[in-house]
Formats: structure tokens, C-alpha cells, sequence
């Protein structure tokens, strides 16, 4: 009926390959700060839609550019020297029903807070230069009317989106050794910045952690500190990685340090924005929060698409959800793959194929996995608009 | 020596997969004009440096960011309404050896006749405004040093490179009727605009072809000329895919089209870039020009990055030239992926890893390829400049 | 030695002409807004190098473009729809003695600190985008040596300042009532927005006083609260005519308002700025405070220029303050201008010609004014300096 | 009827006062630049309106802002290194019955047009960076209907213009002195850039004329031939103020030059705007070409501002052509000055005022001059939207 498709896939699980490599950009590095302004605008705009028309209206913020500025970062504190410029892009609808919305100055607002939210050094009123370029988008009306009784909108696209389940040790390891670094021991060192990228390279039972990790420098009065800082969150990674895995695990902080020369990682505003690197949005995780070479990945910036018809967000959040469900729920999966591809112009409840691939474990036949992935995908399908709910409620990431 | 790691990979090729999806967005779509906008700047720049200094001095323009125009399309000729906007981002070497580069405005100038070159009706001058936001770049004094000895430059950073050959039945189509439409169809029919985006849908042996090609209005005078070229271009089409498979192939043109409502696909520039797209860098085709979500691929953008030292270019570039040198030269190669992880720091012809994985044909013994495998490798490695060269020279294709 | 001229002047005192224009944009206007950005950053940057160097360094500020935004007023209150876009032009030190000063981050605080300290409903953070393009200004070592050892600084053009005194009625009467709308009736009544503008018409010994004055429109219940506020207003400004003049005053308030057709001006922040009017520096007023058209006027916009030797601002205050002290303390005195020609390269204390031109008091003599004249004039060029501290202070407006 | 008062003036006509200054900006400075640039923006957008519409609909683009590049001239030949920036501002009509108008499109190819045939060497599409925000103007309907029908339009505001007859022997020099250098000398010297300054300062009957004169670099081999052209220059000036006084002219070129520093006025556009001088509309020459500070003058920028309604381009040009008929018509006129003042909302060709000054010859009595006068006037007044159709077809200068 819906097009879906439940097959065994035949190959050797991610887990069990020879080498793996996953990184993960955080919330500070250029390309997620773009992701973040661009997901936070679109919230924005869609919450005030809902309010005023009761709906969402057409839109799409998905190309936020973040231009680097210049700093001059020294222990004890530096100074920013060219602000950071960051120009906000995309289409909105501008009138509706004879009323205007205030596209541009609520897209503004929603990145200014953003980073006052994300970023504990990073003033948007003093170190950020901001441009709005926002085009009038078209909302179609009849879109609008069918959206009014409780219909699923059109797809916006021909387009695809993927997912897996469920995370590699590996990738478990670099997903949440960034996110503890800033929910947890940024939170207790303030000298540990927002921008912190992640790169695992599993070869065999062997992890090797790369981290690069802007430091702040007002909390640092010395080189004396930057070592002290460093050799803390090493210490501090190494304890936490054995949550996630029994293999052993390298860390390397900053690897390209150089004291004698003075090149040390330091920032004034915990981002390498700040002087040198541009940022902008799409180029980095995908919607689970990761980059995964050694799996099939989406294109699709889902960051600051619109959460109602557009497919290239919607699917791959769908992707993994449904993912997720199959392998939590039906015995037997080793890894499980969704892949969605839309027809433009159809209801988004109705993709044209939606393929589900199951690399089983031992001794498990696809076959009779086939009734309950279909059920989870179906019913996935016809809520489809929970999904709509949940990203403008800032349920689910999609960086 | 080099790392090099030659494996067998134990997976059903793609080619023998029940489903598989490829895209390829045209010379014309937002996203590969700002690709190639990035890619012809770096290459002017590189050009300037080499002419003044004898080598390639420090830049990045791989984030050129488009915003879409307004346009009125009619039959007969409609107008640019408002002008697209490009943002040229970067960062560039601007004061060397006590002469000032001249960087922003090789910059523009690049842009503007990359732009004359690709596209038949857009106007640099008159249907684009630009801004251009280069800031300065630093070149580092030993490492030029280096490189006029000849040495291979250091890896600005960890990153790593993905490529495989040889292409599927789908991948060749999706990427050859792009290209030929472009190259030859747009060439006898006018009207036929640059931004055609092909999606590839192969559901066992039948593949689907989605094309959406921007038609240029004032080529057509009416519906009638409008529906004649779609039914051109499908029967054109058709008949050369047969070059690129056996199997059965259904095409379909601008699917979206609802003529009653006069909704169809037409231009006034051939690209939707003129209303209501946006584009930007390296959210499009990888650098062997397609995307892939059935492949690993690499997030990074390539187009815009220096061919010198970042990684992030050369060893997507690198990956793929040794796996087609590999496929080509190496009996019994089903399918070969090969991955390259750098290290910053390190000479770029030194990576951390260089992970050839070979499915082989039936019969063959993956171990027995070893050797060659390896010495193409290491071929390319001892001659890794050459690609800078190759780039620098438009003889290799980013996107 | 000094080039001092003083003559007599031969013609009718404009008090006693029949007609006399006078016009005062008002600090809320989008040109004073302009002025009063430009001159809060040469003021901040001034500032910052005597903080960092002793010195005031080389700078100029003096050409932000106000670009109007896009607004829906409502009486109860309204919205900014698109934000106003203000551009900071200028030239800068941006480095000096090895140190890097963050010029474009001082201007834009200074811009918005303004903006905040000048505005009751503007929010230079929601309601304003800016652009910071402020370029490499080169501060020349001996000038700065130069002025370290308390030396004037040398002309850094040709050009020339106007000054008069003292002020008609008319004069007194424009100025003032701007002056006190804004600093008393506003602070009373908090409709009345900052954009006033007053234009006065003398015709004999009738005096007619045009303003047009932006209300706020979240003070304003509905159209009867706007008459109320405007009659309000007006019976104002007639009590405190009298305060300068005995001449019979006539006074509209906002003569454009058509209540049938709901044309009425109201604004969300107190600028027309906000909607459609485009704002400029040293298009509005004079460094007095006025447009005299009917008086001899410097085209050069003092706001924004630095006070340290650029003659087009300085030689415009010492003018008339070289008059005021004239007509203050010389006895005889109708009227007096003074005129102020320099000569590029050489030190501003030693301009081309300083021209005092006097209109007597019936029964005074010129001649015997002049050793008072020339003495003032040369005690204000031996002290010019003073002039930089003061501006730098805000002890001496120039708009 | 018409408000049209003569009056008889009594002062020293400023040809016979002891000193004069005057100014005039040429074509290629800056702010003249951006004069330029704005007024041919509006007369293309008033041609394209005509051509759709029959009428000249609402706009003004009175706001240009032009951001200084950075250069390194060189004899020979330099080089631009970072492109000048013009940002195009405005409001204009987008959309009227039922069509688009491309204003930007129209406003951008205006103002390269008028680049490239004002200056020799500036390239418009390589040396400059223009964006453009021309805001949504709204066009009264009822205003359109009137002005179909042949009737005035009303007054946009209240505001003045001011004109005066005849041109001193000063003012002749110095504007003439400019347009010949432009127009002739430029023609035969390639070296002669467009950004020529020429102050005038009249001693009693000792003019000295101070020239600022760009050259441009690649017409120069050297040192000794920029000497030459200087010298060369200076001579063919000296020659042709004969045509204009018979007073003493002192004629100084480039006084700032420092031969031993190697400080001249070198350039590779031939403006001083590709390095270090910003420009902004209406701060340069009055609508006659001319800076007079001993004359009244409005501050109104004439350039750009639309040619149909506004009352401060159209009255400044208005009382300059009635000034100079009466001055060519009538007998007995020593000077006359001419003042309008209008009333926002009325039509055009009732002011409020128009004050006609008169100083009359020796022996000559204003009040036979009056009814002359008066007709002159009034027949401007009847035929006021001939000036509209005078600066449509560039048949009136406004810088």
C-alpha cells in the first residue's frame, strides 16, 4: 500500500568492520553554529505562523553563511578585532491574509538568542555582524486549507532520507564525548569552549580520539593553564569513554599544538569563527548528529527546512525514528537501514518507496521481521505530522 | 610504510543491490553554480599566486553562498525582477613578500567569467549583484619554503577522503545524461536551461529516471512550444541510455508541471536560482560529480578548498583516482572503495591511514592484489603534487 | 601674521530682511540619526587611541547610510517588519606600534549605544541590521610625534569653516523648540517620538513654525488620543514661543494628517526611518544646530570627521565660536561671521585666511573692533587643540 | 495668486565684496561620483516608468553610498586591490497595475552605464562592488490619475530651493576651469583622471584657484613625467582663465605633492574613491555645479531624487532657471536671488513662496523690474513639468 519494502541486507555490520571513522562537529564549530541559527530561525518562524494563522506557512532557512572575523586571543583575555559576519538566508512568507509577519526581524531574533543559548562567550550584539536576506516565499493556499482539516501536505520535492540504528561503539563513544564536554565539563572548566570536533578512527579493537578543543582565554592565565586544562579533559575523556566501550581508546587533544612556537588553541570567544573559519549550514553532522563515512548518508541539510512538506528534512528524521523503533522493538536485528524517497507532489505520508534493510543477527530470518517493520513504518506514516510537533517544539535535533 | 591497508570487503556490490538511488544536480542548479563559482576562484587564485611567487600561497573559497532573485518568466522573454545575490567567501593570502594580491577582485572576476562559461543566459553583470567577504589568510613562511623545494606541504588538518570504483549502470547514467544534456542537447535546443537535476532510482533491473530541467522562456513562445521540448528532451534521452544499460529505463521530465494551473517549469536565466533557490558549497555532488546515499561518502566540500595542502580536497580527489587506477589495472576487481584519513601536521603524502577495500569478482583472491594495489597507492602518494597541478589546470572536476 | 582679516560687512542683518528660512532636523531624523552615529564612533575611537596610544590617531566616520525599514504602525502598537539597515562607513587605524585595535567592533558599540542613549523605542539589537565597512586608515608617524609633543597637527585638506552670530529669533525660536519637544515635552508625554522636524518661515514679523513631529504608536489608544497628543503638543510650543520672541507665532503640528483617508503620523519607533525615509550624514544640519539658507554655510558634515585635523569639522566649530566670542564680548556688534580658509599640509593653528566680517550697530566702527577681533581669533588658533578635547568630551555638539 | 513676492536687496553683491570662495567637486570625486550614479538612477527608472506606464511613478534614490577601495598605483600601471563598494539606495515603485518593474535591475545597469561613460579608466563590472536595497515605494493612484490628465502634482513635503543670477567672475573660473579640464584637456592628456577639485579664493582682485588633479598611473612612465603633465596642465589653465577674468589668477596644482617622499596624487581609476575617500550624494555641488558659501544655498540633494514631486530637486532647479531669465530679460540687474518654499501637499505650481531679490544696477528701480518678474516666474510655474521632461531627457544638470 505505502510502498514499503522490508529486505535483508547482506554485509558486514559497521561494527564489525576493520576500520571505522565518525566525527562529530560541536555546537561551536562554524558549520554547526550556521545548522543552529538556521534549526532556530525556522522554529521561530513556525511557532509565530502557528500563532497567527494557526499553521505553518511556507518557509525555508537553510542557508545561514557564517563569515569568519579576526581576533587577537592572549592569556588573561583577547580582544575580537573584526566581528564575525553572519548573513541570515532563505524565503518566508512575508503577507498572509492581509496581514505582515516580521520575517526578517523574528529570523534576527531567533539567531541572536540562539547563541546567547549555545554559546557562553559569544555576544551576537557586540562580536556579530548580522545581514537578513530573506526572499518573500509563496504559501499556497490550498496547501494551507488541506494542512486546516488535518491532511499531510505535498511533498516540496523529489528528494530521499536515511537512517540507521543503532550507533557503532564508536560512533556512541564520539557523539557523546562531544556532548559531555558541553553539557558536563564545560559546565565545571570554564575554560573549554563550544567548538570541539570529535574525529574516532576505530582500527580493529584500537580507538584513536581526536579532539580539537577551543579554549577560552580570559580563564587562562598561562601556557601553564592551557597544559593544565588540556591534561584535565584528556584525563576527564578517558574516564567517561568507558561507558560506551570495553576496546581501548586513545585521546589526543589539540595534536597541533606547538608551545615552543606559541600556537596553542586559544579563542576569545570559544569558536574558530571568531578568526579564520567560515562556517555554513549542511556541511557537517547529519540529522543524527554525526558524520559516518562508512555509512550511507544523506545530502540534505535538514537544518532550517521547513518541518511540514520538506522532504529533505522530514525523511531523514522519519529514517531514523523508524529505524530506531524497528531495531528497539523486533528481536533479532544486528543493523537496521531506512531509506525514503519522496514523490513531488504527493501527500509525504505516501513516499514513493520507503525501503527497510535488515542486517539480521545469527540465527534470525528477515522474513518474519517483515509484519512488525512494516506495522512500525506505517504507523510512523500516518502520524507523520508528530514530526512537524516535535522539531518546532525542540524535541528532536537534527545536528 | 605509508599505512597503506589493502582488505577484502565482504558486502553485496551496489550494482547488485535491489535498490539504489543516485542524484546528480546540473552545472546549473544553485548549489553546483556556488560549487563552481568556489572551485574557479581558487583556481584564478592559484594561478595569480603561482605567477607572482612560484607557488601556491594560502587560501580557502570553498563558501560562496547564493541568494535566490525574483523573476517574472513568460513565454516570449519575462524579466529578472530582482538581481541574485552572491556572497564570495574565503579567506586569501592578500600581503606577500611586501606585494599587496589583488585578491578580492581575482576573486569577483573569476565568479563572473566561470559564470559567462557555464551559463548561456545569465547575465554576471546585470542579473547578479555580489559582495565579497575574503578575509586575510596567512601563509606560513617554512611551509612555502618547503614547497619551492619541492616537498609536499603539511595537512592543514584531520580529515579524511573517500572514493570507489568502478560507477554503477545507474551512476553512469544519471551522470552521463547530465552531462550531455548539457553538453549537447542544451547546445541544438535553446531553450533547454543549465539547472537540470537527474535522480536515479533503480528498483532491481527497472531504473527510473527524475529529471527536472529549467527551461529558458524566451525560447518558447507558448505551452505548446514549452510541451514540445519536454517531449523532446524525454525521447532525446531515452534513447542514450541505452549506451549505459540493458535494463528498462522510464524518464520523466519536470514532473511536477500542472499545465491547467500554468505551473511549468520555464526560466528566464536557466536556473531557479533567479526565484527562490538558494545555494551553497558542497551541499551538492561529491567530487566524482554525483551523490551517492548507497556509498560512503565525504562531507567535506571540495570545490573552493586550496589544492595544495587541504586535505579536505586532495584526498577525495586522490581516493578516487586510486580506486579507478586500481579497478582499471587489477584483475578481478568487482568493486573497490578507498578511504584516506590525514594527519594534521604531518606531509600530506603521509596519511594516518590509506584503507583500500576490494570486493573482488567471483574467483579472485583479494590478498593477490595486494602488491599492485599498494604500489598504485604509493604511486600516487610520491606524486601527490601532481593533483594540485591537475586541479590548478582544469583537468579534474570537483563536483 | 596669522592671516586675520576683519572688515565690515555691508549688508542688511538677515533679522531685519523680510523673509528668513529656517529649518532644524531633529535628533530622530534619519540624517541627524546618521550624524549622530557617525560622530558616537569618531567620539568611541578617539577615545580608545588616547587610551591605548596618547593620541588620537588617524580616522574619518564620517559617512553612515541609513537604509529605511519596513514598518505597520498601529494605534495600541504596530511592527517593525523588516528591520532598518544602517551602514558604518569610515577609515581607521587599525594598527599602530604593533597592536591591533578593533575599530569596527568600537563603532558598532558606539553606534548602538547611541542609538540606545538618543532613541526611547528603538532597539538598535531587534529593530536595526548593521554593516560594518570601515577601512585601513594610515596614521602618519611624524603627525603622531608630532602631536605627542603638544604641536597642532597639520591640515589635512583644503577646505574651509563658517561661522555666525548671533542667532535671529527665528533661529533661536526653530532651534529651541526642537530642543525642547525633545528633552521636556517627550519626557511628559510619551507619544511624541524623537523624528521632529521644524521649519520656520519669517515673513515680516509673522512667524510660522511647521512641524512635523512622529508619534509613537503604542502610546496611542486610537485617533483621539493623536489629536489630543498633537493639540497638546501645539499649545505647547505657543506657550514657549514667547520665551524668544514677541512676534506673533503661528504654529501647525503635523500639517500632512488626513483623519478621513486614516493618514496620520504615527511610527512604531519614533523614526520615519523605520519606513521610507533614507538617512544620510552632513545632509541636515549645520555644526550649529541649523539650516540657514538665508546665512553662508559650509557643505562639510562636521559629524563623524576627526577632531583632531580634519579642518572640514574643526575649522567649522572655531568659526563660530570665534563669533560668539566676538558678539559676546565686543560691544557694537549686529551681526558677525567669521570664515576660515586652510591650507593643506600646513599646521591648522596657521589657516590660508581667517576672515572676521562685522555689521555694526548704527553709530559703531568697525576699525576699532578689530584689535579685540584679532585677538579673540588668535586665541582660539593658539589653543585649537581645546577644540579636539572638546569634541572628544561632548562638550560641543556639531549637529 | 501665486505668492510670487520681488523685493529689492540690499547688500554688496558678492562680486564686489573683498573675498569669495568657491568650490566645485568635478565628475570624478567621490561624492560628485555618487551624485552621478544617483541622478541617472532616477532618470531610468523615469524612462522605464514612462515606457509602461505613460507617467513617472513614486521613487527616490537620492542615497548612494560610495565605500573607498584600497590601491596601489604605481607609474606605469598599478593595481586595484580591493574593489570600491557602492551601495544603490532607495525606495521605488515595484509594482503597479498589476506588473513587476525590475527597479533594481533598472537602478544597477544605471549605474554602471553612467560609470562607464564618466570615466575613462574605472571599470565598472571589475574595480567595483555594488549591492543594492531599494526599498518598496507606493505610488498614490489618485496622484497618477491627476498627473494623467496633465494636472501639477503635490508638493511632497515642505521644503525650499534657492537660486541666484549671474555666476561671478569666480564662479565662472572655477566651474568652467573643471568642465574644460574634463571635456578637453582630459581628452588630449590621457593622464588626467575624472577627480579634479577646484577651489577658488578671490582676494579683492587676486584669484587663486587650487586644483586637486588624480592622475591616472599607467599613462606615466615616471617621476618626470607626471612633473610634466602637472606643469602642462598648470600652463593650459593659466591660459584659459583669461576667457573669464581679467583679474590676477595664481593657479596651484597638487599643492600637497612631496616630490622627496614620494608623495603625488597618483591613481589607476582616476578617483580618488579606489583608495581611502568615501562618497555619499548631496554633499558636494549644488544643483548649479557649484559650492558658494558666500551665497545662500539649500542643503537639498537635487541628484536623484525624484523628478516629478519633490520639491527639493524641482524648486532648486527652478529658481536657478527663473533667476537666470530674469537676469537675461530684464534690465538693471546687478544680482538676483530667487527663494521657493512649498507646501507639502499642495500642487507643485502654488508654493508658498517665491521670493524674487533683486540688487539692482546703480540708477535702476526693482519695482519697474516687478512685473517682468513676476511674469517670468508665473511662467515657470505654468509650465512646471517641463522640468521633469528637461531632467528625464538629461537636459539639466543637478551636480
Amino acid at each position: 500500500m505505502k510502498n514499503i519494502y522490508v529486505q535483508e541486507l547482506k554485509q558486514v555490520p559497521v561494527e564489525k568492520q576493520k576500520v571505522e571513522i565518525v566525527e562529530r562537529k560541536g555546537i561551536g564549530h562554524p558549520d554547526t553554529l550556521a545548522d543552529g541559527i538556521a534549526e532556530s530561525m525556522s522554529r521561530a518562524l513556525s511557532r509565530e505562523y502557528i500563532k497567527r494563522f494557526g499553521v505553518v506557512l511556507h518557509h525555508n532557512t537553510d542557508e545561514t553563511q557564517i563569515v569568519a572575523g579576526k581576533s587577537k586571543p592572549a592569556f588573561g583575555g583577547g580582544e575580537i578585532i573584526q566581528p564575525i559576519f553572519i548573513l541570515l538566508v532563505g524565503r518566508a512568507t512575508k503577507e498572509f491574509e492581509g496581514t505582515w509577519i516580521p520575517t526578517d526581524k523574528i529570523a534576527l531574533k531567533a539567531a541572536k538568542d540562539y547563541i546567547r543559548r549555545a554559546m557562553a562567550n559569544l555576544n551576537p550584539d557586540e562580536d556579530v555582524v548580522f545581514d537578513v536576506r530573506i526572499g518573500e516565499g509563496s504559501t499556497d493556499l490550498q496547501d494551507v486549507f488541506m494542512r486546516r482539516s488535518g491532511k499531510a501536505p505535498h511533498a516540496n520535492d523529489t528528494s530521499f532520507g536515511i537512517g540507521f540504528a543503532p550507533f557503532t561503539e564508536t560512533e556512541k563513544l564520539v557523539y557523546n564525548v562531544e556532548r559531555k564536554i558541553y553539557n558536563e565539563f564545560r559546565k565545571e572548566e570554564k575554560a573549554i569552549g563550544e567548538d570541539v570536533k570529535v574525529m574516532g578512527l576505530r582500527e580493529g579493537d584500537k580507538i584513536t580520539l581526536t579532539i580539537a578543543c577551543a579554549m577560552v582565554d580570559r580563564y587562562l592565565d598561562s601556557l601553564k593553564d592551557y597544559i593544565a586544562v588540556k591534561e584535565s579533559l584528556t584525563k576527564w575523556v578517558k574516564e567517561i569513554v568507558t561507558e560506551y566501550t570495553s576496546r581501548e581508546v586513545e585521546v589526543n587533544v589539540n595534536t597541533a599544538d606547538d608551545y615552543e612556537r606559541g600556537c596553542v588553541y586559544i579563542t576569545v570567544t570559544g569558536t574558530s569563527a571568531e578568526c579564520g573559519d567560515d562556517g555554513s549550514v549542511g556541511r557537517g553532522n547529519r540529522c543524527n548528529g554525526l558524520i559516518t563515512p562508512y555509512r550511507p548518508m544523506s545530502m540534505e541539510a535538514s537544518a532550517g527546512k521547513n518541518p511540514m512538506n520538506h522532504v529533505g528534512k522530514i525523511y531523514n528524521i522519519l529514517a531514523n525514528f523508524i529505524a530506531r523503533d524497528c531495531y528497539e522493538n523486533i528481536e533479532g536485528i544486528e543493523e537496521v537501514y531506512v531509506k525514503i524517497l519522496s514523490q513531488i507532489g504527493k501527500p509525504i505520508n505516501e513516499p514513493r518507496a520507503l525501503d527497510i534493510q535488515i542486517i539480521p543477527k545469527k540465527g534470525y530470518d528477515v522474513k518474519k521481521m517483515e509484519k512488525k517493520a512494516v506495522e512500525i513504518a506505517e504507523d510512523w506514516l500516518d502520524n507523520i505530522t508528530k514530526i512537524t510537533d516535535m522539531v518546532i517544539n525542540g524535541e528532536v535535533d537534527v545536528f
